[in-house]
């Protein structure tokens, strides 16, 4: 199954489509944006896109790509981070005067970076691609902050592993594809609505969730482009839009809401049978 | 009075330390960490931290910040944001080559840059960091992605103005400062408190607010570092600390909560008499 994700080989958001699909065929994109163009014009059955690190909080571009485009979410995968210092064979750690890395691997590695005195430190927009600059750039004296796998894919050395600060770091990744029906199987519900701001608006738009036991597993308040502090809500809940308590809060919330959209209805990655641990290496 | 801020001269927050104070005597600090110290250690009497844009959303990073921090809340500022393409004086934007800025500014005018074909796009850590890379580089084709200040600052042209995607962008400033003791003219109140993960935990947290009709301005929920998925949630309500409703809402929250802080309690920048219109450009 051809999978399109965001970066070059070696980046975590391939490895999250290779633990979606077993016979995951991954496509490297250039931008988040090229993920879902691939998938809607079916050079791809479907796309990873990263929402939400356990550290780092959400990636909230990928949030407003989700309400820009119609493509619904089919499936989440979650991903444990382990950053490595890459160098080039035969540098060590002691050597290195320049890192390279996507700008929140590098905060979740502050305390480790931090330590390498005098070193520069240089954003760039994908772990993986900080890893290919360090492998085919000039300067012996530059590592990346990146996954092992990255090492393999770019021929470089891991002069540090486990260098984040937080061991528990982890990124849930989304699965857009281009069918709507959701599965039968499906266990969560990703909604997206907006509120007028006054006094218990939020509390009145939630409540048909609260009186029906139905947990909030993430709620997350966004503004709304081009209207300062006018706010969006991004709800995951733990129901099948299929059943009929989800159904009835969505029809509860549709009374409070300005509008309501349905970004997908999924099988969560607690509930994939295949996992026995919550997450899965790379 | 000395206003520790983040970046180099010409910053967005060094911008929002002048517009706090009519006598403020800006310090530029390296890392957010630095502005938290600088007011610890007395070097300053307040620091200015960037907390939310209207487009971006939530700068994480500084909510995390006050939280490990005792340093209270004691004011806030709204910026609004008009990026510029700074050049070399006598170069102009079709020389352009690189262009270097803080990633949010580079992501709130993308589709500015995307325009701007064959572009290398470079993240660095400050917009005025990157002004500053562009005045003192060797490259003569480097831009940099930066406020009108900026350009005066590191002496650069304006090769265009307005440049990002949505002219509705504003930047929300938070002043810490040293004193607990809410101001009397407090408007607003910030709390971060975590809750359990059950169905209705927070319909439940929020209800003492709702049934007060306290306004919710901002309501965020942000992962509890180390401990994957668990939440804590950061409030701004419409009403003082002082005040009855608040307090007693504060209790209930108490309640329901594992744990509740109070940030600050501060005079909102709406209220501040002096503005005649919600933002002042710079």
């Amino acid at each position: 199954m051809r999978i399109a994700y965001q970066g070059e080989s070696g980046a975590y958001s391939e490895a999250a489509a290779l633990l979606f699909a077993a016979d995951a065929d991954p496509l490297s994109c250039r931008r988040f944006e090229d993920v879902f163009v691939a998938v809607a014009e079916g050079r791809a059955a479907c796309g990873v896109l990263p929402m939400e690190n356990s550290i780092g909080g959400s990636i909230h571009r990928n949030y407003d790509l989700l309400v820009e485009h119609e493509l619904p979410i089919v499936g989440e995968v979650e991903v444990a981070v382990d950053h490595c210092l890459l160098v080039r064979p035969g540098a060590r750690a002691s050597d290195v005067k320049v890192v390279y890395s996507h700008p929140q691997a590098l905060a979740q590695c502050e305390r480790y970076l931090e330590r390498l005195e005098g070193v520069e430190i240089v954003a760039v927009y994908d772990t993986a691609g900080g890893a290919k600059m360090v492998a085919e750039g000039g300067r012996t004296d530059a590592a990346a902050v990146a996954s092992m796998r990255a090492a393999d894919v770019f021929g470089l050395e891991i002069a540090a592993r486990g260098i984040q600060d937080y061991a528990a770091n982890i990124t849930r990744f989304a699965i857009v594809g281009r069918t709507a029906a959701p599965p039968e199987d499906a266990t969560k519900t990703s909604i997206v609505f907006a509120l007028q701001s006054t006094p218990g608006a939020l509390y009145k738009a939630l409540s048909g969730f609260a009186v029906r036991d139905i947990n909030l597993t993430k709620l997350e308040s966004r503004p709304i482009r081009g209207r300062p502090w006018e706010y969006m809500f991004y709800v995951d809940v733990d129901a099948p839009r299929r059943s009929l308590v989800c159904g009835r809060a969505l029809v509860h919330l549709g009374e409070f809401a300005q509008w309501v959209r349905t970004l997908g209805s999924y099988r969560g990655w607690d509930a994939r049978p295949a996992v026995t641990s919550r997450t899965i290496e790379v």
